[in-house]
């Protein structure tokens, strides 16, 4: 009996924290309670203040959730892209359609809601951190990279900071078209300014 | 002792929108109340209700007034550049500083307010549209750049999601040091991309 009870336990409570994304990007961190993201979930409440006793307990397996989930759909998605340069409008195309999607929504309810609340960002600063540098690290894997060259460590960073900055324009209005004009343009900078790793082997 | 009292009332306005800026960015929309700016700007409560009955009221001087000072404060501050390729360091340098002050902060918590509140976003989108087309204008004429060039438009446009970008990852920790390199790369970047508008007279 004792398997099927944790595994159980486990499947709520990763329902909870993928309710509680879905809920804090339409709603901000202070649209929600604990109670509002288990009706999303549809899971009682008694449970899930059993799992996230207030919603500040969410924020850590919420921005984990988010950094894994973004990473494993960058890896599915890239992994039938060529070698070599012809793999860098693509990929951008896809780092920036990624932070102009529900996730990233999220992180930016999280880190504004941060900015005015000391507990929230005390949480929040060090977690970000770490998605900060997996970010970098998996955006220099998938455009074949090799960081050692100068500038190329500050034109990845651009990239994510530029990223980011679409994200937010697409807050509020859909920026798609205008994107899609910034990551054709963006590759052509980014082409001859990313010296291509040399391939495995050579 | 008409004209007098229309001095007093601007400058009491004047202050209400100042006094707004620095509470929205301190606190955020969903920490402040006419009666907290009112207090910031050390106006009585029922003169602040007469010049702005809501809160919602102030959104509109308050992005005016951050749009008017930062470009007051980058005409003022390039005024001395040289022109040619060599201001384009000390240009993005200018507006990435700007993005990552306060004006900035505060413009970020009403676009994620605005994001979870019809009433807002009907009042911010056609205002940051129009202070967009602005900071682009500004953006332009700064660099010394004639944007009938192909792809000019877009580096541009980029510079600006960028400074966003940076803007916002200044926003929980102190990011000046990172952001110096990156504006060392992007000028080096931007050169070329550039081509320098014919000086008048030629």
């Amino acid at each position: 009996m004792r398997e099927p009870r944790q595994e159980r336990s486990r499947t709520t409570r990763r329902r909870l924290v993928e309710a509680a994304v879905e809920c804090i990007a339409e709603r901000g961190w202070n649209g929600i309670t604990v109670a509002v993201i288990a009706e999303r979930a549809g899971v009682s409440r008694g449970a899930a203040q059993h799992h996230f006793p207030a919603r500040e307990d969410l924020v850590a397996a919420a921005v984990e959730l988010v950094g894994e989930t973004q990473l494993i759909e960058l890896r599915t998605r890239s992994a039938d892209l060529p070698p070599g340069s012809s793999r860098i409008e693509p990929v951008v195309d896809m780092l920036f359609n990624l932070y102009a999607g529900p996730m990233f929504r999220a992180a930016l309810h999280l880190w504004v809601a941060a900015s005015t609340d000391d507990a929230l960002r005390s949480v929040l600063v060090p977690l970000e951190a770490r998605v900060g540098r997996e970010a970098h690290r998996v955006a220099l894997e998938l455009l074949g990279v090799d960081e050692s060259h100068p500038g190329v460590r500050e034109m990845v960073q651009a990239t994510l900071d530029l990223a980011r900055g679409l994200g937010l324009a697409n807050l509020l209005t859909d920026d798609t078209r205008r994107r899609q004009q910034i990551v054709r343009q963006w590759a052509q900078v980014l082409a001859p300014a990313l010296p291509q790793a040399a391939p495995a082997g050579s």
